[in-house]
């Protein structure tokens, strides 16, 4: 009996054989979408958008897509490659328990992992709210009078802390000193840093090699990375007295028990939270710190949430002092700091909300204790312990035995720090458990049991906490984990993230974070893996790496990647180190001049600058192309000193330019490199790749075209390739000053790289060929959106046959001239539609700039389309004296409940505010406030968590 | 340098170590509280609620509690013992893959999992629609009418729907054929059902050995348990002449290829979902289904969602016919079935809507080709394979290399299915790779490729499916993951689970559900471990059943625990089997008395009734309490038949009753035995055990005082612990009728194994001391609730010293009265509030039963609190006039976002609608819908997704 033979079998590829996964639009919704743009296929549509002069020619490839399962087994084999021992080499990072409420409700959460940075405050009071905790917490930990929100890592705050002591110093001196205590890794960023503009490092003993008056600042490691714990009172009084910055980079665990920088007299602390509930995870992400005195707050690098009002006058969390940033001050900027770590700060402030101050300095005290029984069983070895004091931290001298003592360790699943020829370092932590200590001594030739030692404390009198800290009551709630999750729940409703609608934001790109490639990053053998522990215990992430980065560079056409930079403006900076670098060793050093066209990210000038360079504007044309006639003349210029040009393809303004070989050439001809911001790749993969098209390096943002998660507003990670030429030239291993390569930029060697195998899996589930579908069907919903826009609005710089690439800038100034609405105006009624608005005035003031990416569906496209169109007749009913010139819905967005509630005396209806196109009935996203008021809060700064009072009004 | 004397050290517990995960109150809270009832400390509550005469001798005491972290490295080192291997033994479980989307968003997601059974339909709109996408594809692929929202395992479906088919049937026989193509556990089940009841069932080849006028019905297997492939129609047409009732067994992934068992003219249709994306977990949980043809549907035992429509005339969803269910019936119900396996059946749901109609017949098609290759290359090894046709299972004859080849599979990673003494059986499924069969093929000693072999179709012509199935346009919705995440997002958001707000459900014993007692179960070597592994590849399991098994001993004062029963309800009926076998070895088989009184759980008549026993109902005093003169009557009545008795304790009225001893005194002088409802164990932990009081057996709900999360209204577990005495009678293997023990009540021998996990964390976190404390702070959060309502409201049933136990009922019988406000009016108004409702009219018409548990804080009690006095205010405004009696806040109640963007013309104002005392302001939870008609829903039944044109109207 067999089957007959009009019995057909379908040959329907089940959705995870298909790339349904990440690809919104179903074949017969691109069908109509295309019709809709006038195309009869997507090939043709991407042949008439992308210049067949910088199509890639051969296809990318790499063997078959694998499935979800197929995937998750390879990153299950690769994992299994990793060995988490238990890791004691301390170094800055420590082992941490992460509370399984904050994992799963945070971390694993993708309301919280899925959203952007909160630069529209009225979908962003949940996190807003949780990064407020963590300034809070840090400010008090410190004892200093603001925090931002976070840096990428301790070495990047240390270095973000030098560039701005050198600004706000009265000194004038050029020289930083270094406390010879900083980890290794902080060292090796600040020489980083320091080299290209000008300043000395001097690294030694403070206490008797630092001659205050020599210097514009100086840095003090507390505990020091050996373990000392050390006033620094009286070295700042001395610093304070010429005018020179004092900067403490401190644990804060250890600032549960010892006092603070802020007491010390200190200007700046930064630091790592890491051990707030943060895995070590091959080292990041890990949000840092920076905590400045009140007097330098408007100087101080990266994001700050304080407290304003909404139009209510409500209480309202944002984004304040935002002209601080890099994107406003572009070649002025002094940092080109413009991502915070979001979810590890969120993280780490739920950290101390769980365990409020008391349990915090409960887990400390613990630590110091464990420490303090480790010492007493090695001192009854007879072993010299170093030092006298100490928090967590002991230095051992054991002569020839180290590496037989390290090896002993291993084999009980150990790892310690190896420090010089003849030293052992260790450090202890939360997870440190009675069997650690027990092994730690077998490994030095000891047998005995926890028990033996009595507890005891060997901290600096001196220098013990007596001033209190987390006494909001935000961090006294009761800690049953039915309260922590149901705030955890709270804070995240009160926010729109991706898990519920589109993010169409202009070169950000936020795309799907598939479940797939999130699920392996909590695994314990790619998140319990020390940065330095020895190369056997990391080949699975050898191996990923290895793989992701070949497959990068077949993505791009470059010959080598670092996976080292950590955000994207990392990457900038790194990559322009690279081509300095490469000036250097051609004795071609005095090359200084970058070419950037002012349509270019802030990032871009704020990043050379940082290395030094001169940036040197190029005009851009009516059309948004670069203007290639100022270009060629620039160029020609500097001649002589041209170091490279930055430009961004396709270009910010979101079109293909055809002349971007030329650019490229023209740069090489005078002796320069070229930079290509890799910002847009999802606009070029597969289709197109920056290193066949003339360009020397590039970062990639892994975080937007790698669908690594925007966490709310961090991590990223935003590794460079380059041609061949530059390879040798690449960032060294921070931890290794005698590597090969150029300076380090981040505190681990690869970065963050615990969220890589998120990018990996992306490429392993969608295989060459998948990748280059999304880049065309990015390309097919930008193009809809413009198509369907038109008639309403103008899409701004199209290419001569009228397509954009993969994203569209929609001009929103005639309705401001029409009908008073401003660009604004139309954001915050996008919210009342139920959409985060989209990039607001960039890179044109007054327009909106739309990246759908290939994730959204057409049924989410159009529903962006509706509530867009709808805003346009509205503005038309303003226009036309229908609505009100200052009283309606355009100008009251967003709506309430609070509005519904109260009376309602306004010209237009509850239902025409509340239920705009685009809204979903049942399913409607509430924003928590009224529109914030900018101006308020930066008048009113305010950054950390309102007093007691404010509480109990709110509570009436 | 030492730390000075002054410098003090707290001995503050951070949380982890101070058991504040479970418990609400701090220790300030509890002070209060305490103040508030009027206790100078909680001991001295307890001394005056729970009788000196059932309190335990000896506290409870295993060791310290563990950290999370200790019991997470506990359980990792647990689930290393187990061995998942790929197993192809099949019987009714197979490998699947669950979507990343769905684990992460569902099953790992507690505004999934924390959810409550949805008889609330106002909060529960969003898993009754994932409940009624169930249905429709259970209709969908059987081709039958009507379907339930389902059942606890597939054999326990057989069960279910053979004692229906006895119910409609026409035939008066008493005679049940059973296909001996049935799996194994099947016909143990229908066994042990039968039994009690009189019926007999005869297995055998229904071909052959079937005489149709003879049976009253018949199950077939389909496809049979070794592969077979049949029609059944003839067999059911010649059923049909008699009158008697056509049951299939059928397997969902093969009715995507076949014939459906409605088109065979089956009246009834069971089986597994598990296929569909749930983990085989070593047994469950699971959800089994069941669907009916139209004429049966009201005899359909288990839940049915239905399809009715708001106060507004809105669509809405509500459980339907729920007058069928056993809490109505009692003693005329004839299936004790209160649970649903709803959070299974909603992941198979998803897997459904994920996949949609070509996806699973892809799926499906992939399995049988796999399957076609893999019998070819076993015919080419030169084996006999049976059966000619199959779909995913084939049987090979080995002779006496079975163990050889059993053996060699299991060293290739393999387990194959022994079948008699000569033959293998193997099942592939979803997950099966060609390594898979290129292993299998070795172990037969075969070398053979996968490519050698063309995939090819050994399907029965005739029984090719020609019926479309999941037409409805859910199952046809966009799958980008995107719309897959948001679709899960939006239906979770409209639920009320305890993620968000306290559930005060009284019996029901809503507790936390820890995070790290969750984290475990989705492991792979807890979730890929198939039920009928080899006993050394499951020794994790057994260490964590047998020490679990050990603890609930502790606990009980019990000499026994069998873990097979997979709900509370199936734990009644396995431990009135076991009385039952109890008495029939002891030649009292005559004893089929059961006494309950009438405050019991409708379970218990029901429970009685399935085992053959006749309920003798007791009479309660007017004070709650048993009647005593009525029970010593009763028992002297039936002193020779007296099989046994059923109480609560403490009792449903939520008292400890004094009286409990001398109950079982009574019993246990008149030859019975007593059976201890478990329900509301968490009064009892570490205060009180049920062995010490006089009981012989009880069941405990794991899923109410052991941590395991409701689901939003299953799984459960309901294992039973009996005395010594009873033990040689607890529930055999069903998979080996030569096992000791009774009958087999589940398909898996422990049940839902997988989530043993939950209760073993739980009792290793908390230690004795811990659960001892959890019960107190129970009592203590219940009778702090009855001391604040005081005054508003009577508090029924209190103690002689006025104390309630863990649960309270609050009378509202007199607002009935005196402003004609119903408990339907309040339980609705609490949802304004931001609150479930308690339990309704349980145990007593018009009053409300409320168990906070101990996981409550002392804010989240006194906002339930609040609401409750408001809303005894705003009745006592409708009581003088103030508020009008018809159009009135609770008479409204619940509020939505329509109600209030609509005109308002009510005499009271939204703000009062919307905000009463409890509501959060910006956190406030909305209703999705008004209040739900339940007499419309089930005039007008519809039990599938709505038509078409519905959603097209939605739409507009």
């Amino acid at each position: 009996m067999t089957t007959p033979a009009d019995f057909t079998f379908t040959d329907y590829q089940p959705y995870d054989f298909a790339n349904r996964r990440h690809i919104g639009p179903s074949p017969s919704e691109m069908t109509a979408m295309l019709k809709v743009i006038g195309y009869p296929s997507l090939d043709a549509l991407i042949d008439d958008t992308v210049p067949a002069s910088i199509r890639q020619k051969t296809p990318l490839a790499w063997g078959a897509a694998l499935t979800e399962r197929e995937a998750l087994d390879t990153l299950r084999e690769t994992a299994n490659m990793n060995k988490p021992l238990v890791s004691l080499i301390g170094q800055g990072y420590y082992g941490t328990i992460t509370p399984p409420v904050v994992q799963r409700n945070i971390l694993e959460n993708p309301a919280w992992y899925t959203a952007y940075t909160p630069y529209q405050p009225e979908i962003s009071q949940g996190r807003l709210e949780a990064l407020l905790n963590y300034q809070t917490m840090v400010c008090d930990l410190t004892g200093l009078d603001v925090a931002n929100s976070s840096l990428l890592d301790e070495a990047t705050a240390a270095a973000e802390a030098m560039a701005m002591a050198e600004r706000v110093s009265k000194s004038k001196q050029k020289i930083f000193f270094v406390d010879e205590n900083c980890h290794p890794q902080t060292i090796a960023l600040l020489k980083t840093r320091a080299e290209p503009l000008g300043w000395t490092i001097l690294v030694g003993n403070p206490f008797t090699d630092m001659q205050s008056a020599d210097v514009f600042g100086a840095i003090f490691q507390y505990p020091g990375t050996y373990g000392h714990v050390s006033d620094f009172s009286g070295l700042i009084s001395r610093l304070h007295q010429t005018g020179a910055i004092a900067v403490i980079a401190a644990d804060p665990m250890a600032l549960a028990l010892l006092k603070s920088p802020g007491e010390m007299g200190a200007d700046i602390a930064i630091g790592s939270t890491q051990r707030f509930g943060v895995p070590v995870g091959y080292g990041g992400p890990h949000a840092a710190y920076m905590a400045v005195k009140d007097a330098h707050k408007r100087s101080m690098p990266g994001r700050l949430v304080g407290v304003s009002v909404d139009s209510r006058g409500n209480r309202a969390y944002r984004l304040s002092l935002q002209t601080r940033e890099q994107h406003i001050r572009r070649e002025k900027a002094t940092s080109n700091i413009c991502t915070a770590q979001v979810l590890l700060a969120v993280m780490a402030s739920m950290y101390a909300v769980f365990h409020g101050p008391e349990g915090i300095k409960a887990i400390a005290q613990s630590i110091h204790q464990k420490t303090v029984r480790l010492a007493k069983g090695l001192e009854a070895l007879g072993y010299a312990v170093e030092p006298e004091t100490f928090f967590d931290t002991v230095t051992v001298e054991v002569g020839k035995l180290q590496s037989v003592i390290m090896k002993a360790a291993v084999a009980e699943g150990v790892n310690l720090r190896k420090i010089g020829e003849t030293r052992i370092g260790i450090s202890l932590d939360e997870r440190s458990r009675p069997i650690t200590l027990e092994s730690v001594w077998r490994a030095f030739g000891g047998d005995f049991k926890v028990a033996q030692f009595e507890p005891d404390y060997r901290l600096p009198s001196a220098l013990l906490r007596r001033s209190a800290y987390l006494t909001h009551p935000i961090f006294h709630m009761n800690r049953a984990e039915s309260e922590m999750t149901r705030y955890i729940r709270r804070l995240s409703d009160r926010d729109l993230a991706l898990d519920r609608a589109m993010i169409p934001l202009g070169s950000c790109t936020m795309k799907l974070n598939a479940t797939a490639e999130m699920l392996p990053i909590t695994w314990p053998e790619f998140a319990e893996i020390h940065p330095f522990v020895p190369a056997d215990q990391a080949l699975g992430y050898k191996a990923m790496i290895d793989d992701l980065s070949e497959k990068l560079c077949a993505v791009t056409g470059y010959d080598a990647i670092s996976m080292q930079p950590n955000s994207g403006a990392q990457g900038e900076y790194a990559g322009l180190l690279t081509i300095r670098a490469y000036h250097l060793a051609n004795n071609e050093g005095h090359r200084d001049i970058c070419l950037i066209p002012t349509s270019a990210h802030g990032t871009n000038p704020a990043s050379a600058q940082m290395v030094g360079m001169k940036v040197v504007v190029v005009k851009v044309s009516a059309n948004g192309d670069i203007d290639m006639e100022d270009f060629r003349a620039k160029a020609q210029q500097y001649a002589d000193t041209l170091a490279c040009c930055m430009i961004t393809y396709p270009s910010t303004h979101g079109v293909f330019e055809e002349s971007v070989r030329e650019v490229c050439e023209i740069v090489h001809k005078h002796g320069g490199q070229v930079y290509l911001d890799g910002a847009n790749m999802n606009a070029m993969v597969g289709l197109s790749r920056p290193g066949d098209i003339g360009s020397d390096v590039s970062h990639l943002n892994l975080h937007k075209t790698f669908c690594i998660p925007h966490g709310g507003g961090g991590p990223g990670m935003g590794p460079i390739g380059v041609k061949a030429h530059l390879a040798p030239y690449l960032p060294r291993d921070p931890s290794n000053p005698d590597s090969a390569g150029t300076g380090a930029v981040s505190a681990a060697p690869f970065g963050s790289a615990s969220i890589l195998p998120i990018s990996w899996s992306y490429c392993l589930m969608m295989g060459g060929e998948g990748l280059t579908q999304a880049t065309k069907v990015a390309i097919l919903n930008a193009n809809y959106i413009a198509a369907r826009l038109k008639g309403a609005y103008d899409v701004l710089y199209k290419s001569e046959k009228g397509r954009v690439a993969h994203e569209c800038i929609i001009d929103t100034r005639p309705l401001a001239e029409s009908a008073g609405v401003t660009v604004d105006d139309v954001a915050k009624r996008l919210i009342d539609c139920g959409f985060h608005a989209p990039t607001m005035s960039w890179p044109v003031a007054g327009t909106l700039m739309v990246e759908p990416t290939e994730s959204e569906t057409k049924a989410e496209i159009d529903r962006f389309c509706d509530a867009m169109l709808a805003i346009r007749e509205e503005a038309r009913a303003v226009e036309e004296g229908r609505l009100d010139r200052t009283n309606n819905p355009l100008k009251n967005a967003p709506h309430t409940v609070e509005d519904l509630v109260g009376d309602w005396d306004r010209p237009y209806s509850r239902e025409q505010a509340c239920f705009p196109p685009g809204a979903f009935r049942v399913d409607k996203y509430w924003s928590p406030v009224n529109r914030v008021d900018n101006v308020y809060g930066d008048r009113n700064l305010v950054c950390t968590c309102p007093p007691l009072e404010d509480y109990a009004e709110a509570a009436e």
